[in-house]
């Protein structure tokens, strides 16, 4: 494995996912990393911006249009939502091949996505040749994609957290709950007033209860899983951690199961899907920095609602790590690769 | 109203609810701070311990037997449960009326609370007296009260978000869900590894999934709202506040009704419940410091799920303001008297 | 007392300072608010945005130019800097008294202040008319002033610890070290990324130590108290809190004292600076949401470094109280008035 | 080198310094971890207690007494200060290498370390023969240490911070100002009130200004690298930081010099001292989770006075991290072995 080289490349590298994906790749053993690019700061070096890659990274910004991104054999887009549709198809045809890290291609119904994402997708029918880059759902689709759709943050914990029980058909599907809390990197690295430090300190608050971007993607995956349409009711909300989303769901059993030994069974060959003892209570911080999902599944007093808790940090599982266990997949490399990090803890 | 006095004696003053309860009876008009209790700390300076009382507060800790609680016309109990049931009865026959700020006199089952609380209670047939301090639900009955359970923290936030739902009979009681998060002062001034700074601080986790204390309190509070017995699954997590609850709540709704309307009426007369305008999202921070919830409600989708949001502080309208609010009430007070204090943002 | 009102307009209140002059003003018994502008606002209620103030702050934003602030006692400028001097003339012009948060009269060398605001100054001759609104400096000026320069945070903090020592003459003046720690408020409620909460959170570090606008503000105010210039080295630095100034200060005694006894005596009769005991070290939270400085002063292994350590919250003593206690000092007011706040803690 | 294993083991396992080990060794590919001790929590999976090392360390806690030690190649004492000097003569005895990561071995001057730790010491002749395990200083020394003492955390970022100006004799060495800021990590995983997530949140404040244990030991190394006594006032603050440390140092210049080039040269060949362009301002989140200390030079204004800023994280080369290194340097490992981890951003 070791002779195996990937050159790889980044379109937007100035965000959380950007910075993220940098800190990953520059100890993974088998990519040379080509070209970072971003259009407003082409010319800096990387490691001005993002002092924790000193010393590891000596790449400059690249303007997109001197980026020979054509020689890559993949190319990662950690860009806003709505860059990578108009300039994956010109690599694909190249041979590069591509996984997003934003909304482009994660949703197959696309008059919903152009609902929820406010413009007109510029693609439609590479929407339709994406793989959903969830590996514990489509592992082996991942293996030949040329166009991966990394997941969401929030649809990741949640997905992972539900899919046992709906594959195995024991819940209520139509009306599944979702209580999510995720950190304030989720919001991306914008200059914002409602995630300023003294905004989002020191708080906590819902947002989005009307209508969430991440709730038609949600709603996509967990029909699959449960081979019919659900019903979700998805509340995000904003708390003060740095890194880290904490998934709570909720669903009425239909039929009595043995939950703990279906969720350990269902798991039991992920590599980062970890299922805790029953009783147990995952924290963000046990994740932090890496790439693994824990979870619990609890069935408060024997009654006949399921809790399901599920924690990833949002910017290794929710983004940059499941983006790079995807390339691993891509490329038949074993799946850990550069992916063996110890949670920073405390 | 300015004459009048209330000679006001607090036992157990070193925890967070002592702190507040002194914060706000410093600058209360109408009482006169007679004495506060520590056995620990017996002849230190409050100011001392608590150090944004300097200047506020001369009062030094005095051992609980020198103590002259019987000349006090109220008497606050801000100590660990099991210790107001000890002491009640001898203040109450000395014509003291007692608020407790613990769980003493809360539920009314003493089988249920003896399961909860591991201990055999004191004094059954006071509790059968006591009344419960949710002014929202009992104002008239605590007019008269002479010993007041104060609620606590999880149940006010809880029991103010579903209260209009269940009076009015909209929802299945049958499964309601609670999914509640606290700031770690709730968990008390305590010498305990799991809420210091490097454990609780940049983490978030839920606990208690399988049964927590507020549970019976909580569900004991719907049922009478409702008139029967209700079903609750309810989870707290723990989020890196200081102070704050955030309640999100959810219930299926058996009719359709104005949602809105029921809410604003239901606490159109409350000075502490404030009904934010429909699709707001209450944040902590907005009660910081104050004795106010916020409450919104939303119905997602249009479906068959409302979503109740409420929040509080938990050290003011979890616990010692609505002390205040309760003594204020059972001595003719105006309800907001040392009440009115902006919340502090950022 | 009670029955004097003033009528007070606030420029610009859509920052931090704006919304604490509102939290503090708003309980303020002599005071009627009569306007409070933003240009870009205009229209929203102002409860809107800091949903802390709903229930006590029924204004809206009012576009500048529909204001009738010439008919204000007092006009705050809670502004950017460059603001308050193109619009301070004609208030005065019109017997408005004046008090401006921000930088624009705070300097009374013109060049100095043109070289580190980068912009010529509009009026030279009313900063030369401006009194320096550091109560425990110049009250007697403050009483009779037209136009006050209400002191930025870092310079409160810093010159109320100095000052003893340098009134008295004891330290050497060319050496002094202010080791400065802000909250995150300090950088103001604007939209930028080095304060987001992802990246001021659980991060600590110095800035402008090559040079920043606080530093001839600070050496102006000392060099008026030691009767000569001084030689000041001044290093900020960003510390993870939302509010709260930790000024810890350095000098070399050039003779020795009970310094203990001088820092006492020179602020006994002070409301809002606390000398704590001997050995004491402050804390900010024991000032958080109040108009106190506390101050302790130590002699380390009884050598000739006096180190005096300072805490104030930058958004009350270091901006809007330390503004409302001036005002209150202009209108012959009780200074204390509408400034009895408790700190909250924790 | 990959076929050198080193058998490995750590007494007194439940601390952040334990922990931090563990997090560090798990991935260090030239080590087997033989035990690790806690007398408390004997027979309890480390991953129990610390979640993140869930799939990485297998092991149990061990009692003390039941530990085969002696057969270890190198044992680390993470444990409370006055343990290891109990213990490392017997281990020495069976040629076992030691590095102790508490005080016990740190300050050469009985009487001195007798007086700042309030014990006796148990072995003054071990102490004698203690290499001080700073790489920087003293690497030759660790090469053939069989007993190394880790530095604090606070002296190794003042240390690393001051030792271009000492050992280039520019300073004035009677008045050396060091004040530094510490996360709230460096005070242990212990049960204590000051350190709970409500007392330490959102708070700042200054410690031990009379005299911190840290003091001595910097002294000393001071001493040496000036080649005689120095005049230190240290400051210790605590921050709302989990990890890290942020020492601002003073210093007055007797000689003009190139600042920047004498640190750049200083720590050109050094893998772990960083030294930032000159202006920069190093954050302690650049360092998060890594063995680096990031330093940068300024002389404000020109002046006489220097400003030294040098970032660490405590836990790891303010702690575990040097511990490792140490043993790279004792073992003829490349140093960077195992220590080769990207700071956590954001």
């Amino acid at each position: 494995m070791q002779s195996k080289t990937l050159k790889v490349g980044i379109v937007g590298g100035t965000g959380y996912t950007g910075v993220e994906l940098l800190r990953l790749l520059a100890l993974h053993p088998n990519i040379e990393l080509t070209a970072i690019t971003s259009r407003g700061e082409a010319g800096m070096p990387v490691a001005d911006m993002f002092p924790n890659l000193r010393g590891y990274v000596g790449l400059n910004f690249i303007d997109p249009a001197q980026a020979d991104l054509g020689s890559c054999d993949v190319v990662f887009f950690a860009t806003p939502n709505g860059i990578a549709m108009q300039q994956t198809r010109a690599l694909l045809d190249k041979g590069v091949r591509v996984i997003d890290l934003a909304a482009d291609f994660r949703i197959q119904d696309i008059a919903e996505w152009e609902k929820w994402y406010g413009m007109t997708h510029a693609c439609p029918d590479l929407v339709a040749q994406a793989v959903y880059g969830l590996p514990e759902l489509n592992r082996e689709q991942i293996r030949t994609a040329q166009l991966v759709a990394n997941p969401g943050c929030y649809p990741t914990a949640v997905q992972l957290g539900f899919l046992p029980l709906l594959e195995a058909g024991l819940v209520d599907v139509d009306h599944l709950i979702a209580d999510a809390k995720s950190g304030v990197s989720g919001a991306g690295r914008k200059a914002e007033v409602h995630t300023l430090f003294a905004e989002a300190g020191d708080n906590f608050k819902a947002y989005g209860v009307g209508g969430h971007r991440h709730l038609p993607e949600i709603s996509q995956g967990l029909a699959r899983m449960s081979g019919k349409a659900v019903g979700l009711t998805f509340v995000p909300h904003l708390t003060p951690l740095i890194r880290g989303i904490h998934a709570t769901l909720y669903a009425r059993l239909d039929k009595q199961a043995d939950l703990q030994a279906l969720f350990e069974q269902r798991y039991d060959n992920e590599q980062f899907v970890d299922v805790l003892p029953k009783g147990a209570h995952p924290e963000t911080r046990s994740v932090r920095g890496s790439n693994q999902c824990r979870i619990a599944v609890h069935q408060p007093q024997g009654g006949d609602t399921v809790v399901v808790l599920s924690v990833i940090d949002n910017l290794v599982k929710g983004a940059a790590g499941q983006a790079i266990q995807n390339m691993n997949i891509m490329f038949d490399l074993p799946e850990k690769t550069g992916l063996e990090i110890m949670p920073l803890l405390p």
